[in-house]
């Protein structure tokens, strides 16, 4: 049999004892399982930029890993916990939101509640659900645990209100999704919008307006750009990027996450 | 076999090359060791804090792990290397105290004094003992090395002065031992003194005072608390712990590792 | 067939999808492949000290390790991708400079481009090279794929400019090539060519010079030193460093990459 992966995404920080005592938990119940950090950086309590950093890297994970995923605000408040099984992953979070992006454009196979304590580290009540509850959950799907074991099917699952891109005439209007540690400014505007609006040619006549700033130049890559001001590309992801060359856009902008945009084609 | 981990912790950081050396030297060992990290942004030479966080998580790492936790304000100072074994595990660490927490709640087996050069990297003189002595041993050990290949025994360890929580009386006087990065204010008082003192029915009448604050909110979760003010709870290693929703005890209250708390019970 | 390595070096930070993603690939190609993190953390841009901390670390690693090193300013501007292959590893960056100084103490047996698109993730354009072209050569190399199959051969790579120690009369000048985060300030200085020097003896007398200020204290080891001032030693790598005990000697002394040290031997 092949290795099998848990991919951990947390807000716990790697400085105290939370993500070692998870890592713990799944070598204890399978320690020929193998866990790759995703990251444990994301800002505390940020489920949106969760969603959005998971939703990143998911679709490059071999076949069969498991997706641990924990922004928690409402630890141990009874929310439920969400197991969801697509053709080729399983991931399990709280059901808060934090899976709206990766589901967008996965096939779900099954949804279940999180809700039977059997394969739990401890029946009782818990303050640290990662650890008693949702790794070991995840180290047993690892060893081929019927997801059925888990809990009940349910129906339906928290969604984040995200604006999706829209495109009322001339116009493409979206949103940033995320900052990374460059200042690169994420969006959720797919390149294959702009891509569809059938002007390839004329991509240098297109303005993105960011605020008050309007960005007119539309380049190939980081290293097509010379000198200082911010342009916009289509990232390694598909959508449609914001950034300054050796530079943060967030700072030369003072953009954030949540942030409008709207791109323009030429009449 | 089965896998067989090793767990870092130490005060090296992530952004130099301390690290990747150890796991280096450990994998041209024994390629199928498995290393985990615990962390390594324990703050510079501060003892106290990594002996909290190893006894905070070590007791789920399975049978046989070597725990190799290094904060040493002493190295190459001859301050001795212990090797301590245990009925379940093996903990390697300068003798200065790290140890302290996690062999509180442990039967020792066997205390050594790790000074046998023929498994160092070097025989010579190291200002880097962590690469060069500690790393090699713990990696021998988990190809079953038996332990008095490393060094004789010892009788004792150098502990740490940390004042157990006592109870004179209606109270209970105790220490915070560890502030997290959610500024979660974590003490040496475990929740089982509360539940001892038989007054689980009363427990909105206990109150809590740190410095000149009296905490009066007992919660049994974080998500149990509505508002903004400090609470505290028993928390998931089974020890009281001030908190703040959302937000941090440490910033709200100004208190840090060290600070004496007292709980009183109503009479 | 025993485990094999793939070390990982680059200025992505951990905050972000980037490193995963590498991981993701690399498990999709090589399930059995072991990552192992040299640093992401690396000052943003910074070729300089990731040649400086990958040369620190990399000659403990396994033979057959591949190490993956990407600090990129120029990605996606056609700048080649180079692998060197040497009597142990195989080393696979940007042709930037980077592998500067590791490969200066290599025995270098292959020299290619890495530029036959099939083994990448995609054949198109990227501005992610990392994870769609040097992740999955460094995978296929772990399964043994021979290194001419990913390009032609080359004559030569690039190389920084870091000016060598030199020894002219009785002095030696060199410069500080890192400073690591406890403010050590690491030199290009071998503690040989003092040894060289003939003056062990002596050794209390040799006095290095950094800007305005003379340090006359050559320890042997960092618990050596008594007192609050600067000292030097030779450290692990084998370098003349200018230290602080428990202290920064960067934010004492105001020093950095780049500045030139002198060291005086008495007459």
């Amino acid at each position: 049999m092949t290795a099998r992966f848990i991919a951990l995404l947390t807000d716990f920080g790697e400085r105290d004892f939370f993500v070692p005592s998870l890592k713990a938990v799944i070598a204890g119940i399978n320690p020929e399982a193998r866990t790759i950090d995703i990251t444990h950086e994301v800002p505390s309590f940020d489920i949106r930029a969760a969603s959005f950093i998971l939703s990143s890297c998911y679709r490059f994970f071999p076949q069969g890993t498991v997706f641990l995923a924990v922004v928690d605000p409402g630890v141990a408040s009874g929310r439920p916990i969400l197991l969801a099984e697509t053709k080729k992953y399983f991931f399990i979070a709280p059901d808060n939101g934090l899976l709206t992006l990766p589901l967008r454009n996965e096939e779900i196979v099954g949804l279940r509640r999180v809700s039977r304590s059997r394969y739990w580290l401890t029946a009782g009540r818990t303050t640290f659900e990662a650890r008693d509850r949702m790794a070991p959950v995840a180290a047993w799907l690892t060893l081929d645990l019927s997801p059925q074991e888990l809990g009940p099917s349910v129906k339906n699952y928290k969604r984040l209100k995200i604006a999706g891109p829209r495109r009322p005439g001339h116009e493409i209007t979206g949103e940033i999704l995320y900052v990374d540690k460059y200042g690169n400014l994420m969006t959720n505007v797919p390149g294959s919008m702009i891509r569809a609006a059938g002007r390839p040619a004329s991509k240098k006549r297109i303005v993105l307006s960011l605020g008050r700033t309007a960005i007119g130049r539309f380049a190939a890559s980081y290293a097509d750009v010379r000198g200082d001001g911010p342009f916009f590309l289509v990232n390694s992801q598909g959508f449609i990027e914001i950034a300054v060359r050796e530079g943060s856009a967030a700072a030369t902008l003072r953009a954030k996450s949540g942030d409008p945009v709207m791109i323009r084609f030429p009449r």
